[in-house]
C-alpha cells in the first residue's frame, strides 16, 4: 500500500481500491495506521489548499478530494557511492528527493582506508540531519562489482580491487544504524524504477557508460538481482576486438575497448602522448584528431554491439543510457546507433533508447532508494 | 489455483492454503467449480486405493489424504512445430503428456504450402482424438524466428523464409479451433517452467542448439517475453568470430559459427569435400578428423561465449541445453565449458549447466504448454 502511494501518488482511496482490486472499506483500513504512523497523510497541502474547491473535486462527489500522498519528510536516508577516488553523499527523504550532497576524496582504495572514511562521512551527514527532515531509518552504500547484498559483503570489485568485503557489517558497527549494500548499476535502476523512467514502463534496462559499462533490468515486474547475485554485466560480455585483459582479468570484454580508462589508453597509444589525461583525449576528439575520434569510435561501436546484444536477449521497452560518459555522449553516438542497428534483431530494435543526464550524485541516490525499498517493502534489516 | 494444483499436485487442500495464504474453507471453495467442471479430483486414484491407509493419512487427521490432483484426460490439446523440411505434431493431455504423434514431411517452406499442411495434419490429428481422451480445447504452433503470440502472427522467420503471416487467423479460419503461435523456445521454455526443471527453479534458461541457436528466459516469476516480442535472440548475439552473413542478414551473429548448417559449411570448406551432409561431418569428427573437430571446436567456443554473454546479463539460477544438437554434444562440450569458465563474471559462473536429452517432439509439447497455460490462466482466447 505505502510502495503504491509512494510511487503512485497523490493517489485517491478510490483509485488504490480500483488498481488493487480492493474494497474502498479495506483500502481506508490499510492506509489508516500509515497515516497514523506519519508516513501518508490525506490532507491537502498548502498549495492545494489555495485551488479552487472545483479542481479538488475531479470525481464529483462533491467534497474536496484528499488524494493520499506520502510525507516526504517522515524520514531521512543517507546513501553513499564508492568511487576508486570519492566517495558521494547524499542525504534524501522518503520519495529519494536530494535534501544534501557532500563529496569526500579518498588518499587510497584499499578497504581499511574507505571503511573508515566512509564512516567518517557517514557519521558527519547523521549529524547534519535535523528537523523538520525526519529521522534517519538507514544507509545504503552503492559500489561496482559483483556485490552480495543480501549479506551485504562485497565480493569482488575490479575497480576497488576488494574481494569479499563485509561492508555492511563493518559500518553497521561503527554507526549503530541499519546499512545495505547493493551493486552501484542494481541500486540506480532500483530507483529509476521507484522515482524514475521505470514507473510507467513494463519493462526497461539502465545502461551506464563512463569508468565501467554496467547495465541494470527491469523485467516482470522485479529488478534482476541474477540467482547468484551477479547480473547486468554488460561492460563483461566478450564482445570486445583483440584479446585484450579487462580489469576483472578476463579477455575481450566490453569495457577494455569502451570504459574511459579503455579509451584513453588506445588515445595515448594512437597519438603517441602518453602525458594525455581524459579530458585532454575528449577535447582532441572534439578537435577532429582522428586518432582520438576512432578511440570513440571504436567504444562506440563496442557498446552498441553490447546494447543489441542485451535487447536481442531480453527485449526492454526502454533503454536508458546514464552514466558520467553521457556528458561526451556525442563522440560515441553515431557509431553506437550504427551497431545498435546492425545486430538489433527484429522487433527488439524497436526499444526507445533515451539519453539521461547523469552525476555521480545518482549513484549515491541510488544507494538511498535501495534502503528507501527494503524500509518500504519490511524487508531486511527492515522487518517488522 | 488451477495452476498450482497442475504444476504442484497432487496437493492437500491444506497444503494449498498454507502456500498460498488462504484459509482452507477458501481453498475448497474455489476448488469447488475445478471438481465440478471435471478439471481436477479429490478421489483417491486407483493406485492410491491399494496403499495402506496408513500412508495415505500422513496429515494424520484420521481419514485418509486425498491430495487435489488434476484429471490429466479432461481435455486434449494438439501441438505442432514446424520446420523447414517437417512438420511435427503431438496430441497430449492437461497435464502436457504425450498421447499420440505424428511427423510429415513439407514438400516447400512457402507459407501457403505449410499452413495447407498444418491443417491438413491438425485435421487428421483431430479426427484421431477420442474417448477416453478429453475434448481439445486448442492447437499450439511452435515456429523459429520473430513471432508476435499476441496476434498470432510469424513476423520474421528467417529460417521458413517467413514475414508477417498470420498463422493464427489462417488456421483458425480453416479449423475453428482456437489456435495460438509462439516463438519455438519460448514455448518449450513455458514446458519447463510449467511441466520440467522450471517448477522448482526461481529463474533460468533454456538454450538449444540445433540448426539454430536460442534461449529461453524465467525470471522474476514469467517467461520473458520481450516488449516487442523479441527475447532470447542468443542465436544472434554479435559473437562470432569474421564476418559471415547470418540467416537472418546481420553480420558475426553467433549462429554463424555454432548452427548446424554453419558447422556443415566449414567442414565441407575446410576438408574440401562438398558433397558432405550433417550426419557425414559429425561422422568425421567423430573419428578424429582435425578439420571436422575444429568446425565443433569453433562453435563450441561461440556457444560458450554466448552462454556466458547470457548468465553475465541475467544470472539464472540453471541453464538448461537442449536442442537436436544436444545428440553430439561431446564434440562442443570442452570448447564450451572453457569459452564459458573464461567469460563467466564472478559467480553468474556459479548457475548450473544441465544437459537435457532432446527430440523434436520436445518442441511440439511446447506449443501444446502455451496452449495449456492460456487455457488455465484463460488467458486470450480462452478468456472467461
Amino acid at each position: 500500500m505505502l510502495t503504491r502511494i509512494l510511487t503512485q501518488g497523490p493517489i485517491p482511496r478510490v483509485e488504490i481500491a480500483r488498481r488493487t482490486g480492493l474494497s474502498q472499506a479495506a483500502v481506508t483500513k490499510a492506509v489508516a495506521p500509515l497515516i497514523e504512523a506519519g508516513f501518508v497523510t490525506d490532507q491537502p497541502s498548502p498549495a492545494a489548499v489555495d485551488e479552487p474547491v472545483e479542481s479538488r473535486s475531479e470525481l464529483g462527489i462533491g467534497r474536496p478530494v484528499s488524494p493520499l500522498t506520502v510525507v516526504a519528510e517522515s524520514i531521512s536516508v543517507i546513501g553513499l557511492k564508492v568511487t576508486p577516488t570519492d566517495l558521494i553523499g547524499v542525504i534524501t527523504d522518503l520519495r529519494a528527493g536530494i535534501q544534501a550532497t557532500r563529496h569526500q576524496p579518498l588518499p587510497d582504495t584499499s578497504a581499511e582506508t574507505v571503511i573508515q572514511q566512509l564512516a567518517v562521512l557517514a557519521k558527519e551527514m547523521m549529524d547534519s540531519i535535523s528537523e523538520p527532515a525526519g529521522p534517519l531509518i538507514g544507509i545504503g552504500v552503492a559500489v561496482s562489482g559483483d556485490v552480495d547484498s543480501r549479506h551485504g559483503v562485497v565480493r569482488d570489485s575490479p575497480f576497488m580491487g576488494w574481494r569479499d568485503v563485509p561492508v555492511a557489517a563493518l559500518l553497521t558497527e561503527e554507526l549503530g544504524v541499519p546499512v545495505l549494500v547493493e551493486n552501484d548499476v542494481r541500486a540506480l535502476t532500483i530507483a529509476e524504477h521507484w522515482f524514475g523512467v521505470g514507473v510507467n514502463a513494463d519493462s526497461f534496462a539502465v545502461v551506464t557508460i563512463g569508468s565501467g559499462v554496467g547495465c541494470g533490468l527491469y523485467i516482470n515486474g522485479e529488478v534482476v538481482s541474477g540467482a547468484h547475485g551477479v547480473s547486468g554485466e554488460l561492460g563483461h560480455l566478450p564482445l570486445a576486438p583483440g584479446d585484450l585483459v579487462c580489469t576483472c582479468g578476463r579477455r575481450g570484454c566490453v569495457e577494455t575497448a569502451a570504459s574511459s580508462d579503455a579509451i584513453l589508453a588506445r588515445v595515448r597509444e594512437t597519438t603517441g602522448r602518453p602525458e594525455l589525461d581524459l579530458s585532454g583525449a575528449i577535447q582532441l576528439a572534439h578537435e577532429g584528431d582522428e586518432h582520438a575520434r576512432e578511440a570513440f569510435d571504436r567504444a562506440g561501436e563496442v557498446i552498441g554491439s553490447a546494447l543489441a546484444a542485451m535487447v536481442n536477449l531480453v527485449g526492454p521497452e526502454l533503454v536508458v543510457i546514464a552514466g558520467e560518459g553521457v556528458a561526451d555522449y556525442d563522440l560515441y553516438d553515431q557509431r553506437m546507433r550504427q551497431a545498435f542497428a546492425a545486430h538489433a534483431f527484429g522487433a527488439a530494435g524497436d526499444c526507445r533508447l533515451m539519453l539521461r543526464s547523469h552525476t555521480f550524485d545518482n549513484w549515491a541516490r541510488g544507494a538511498a532508494a535501495t534502503v528507501i525499498r527494503a524500509y518500504v517493502r519490511s524487508q531486511p534489516p527492515f522487518n517488522r
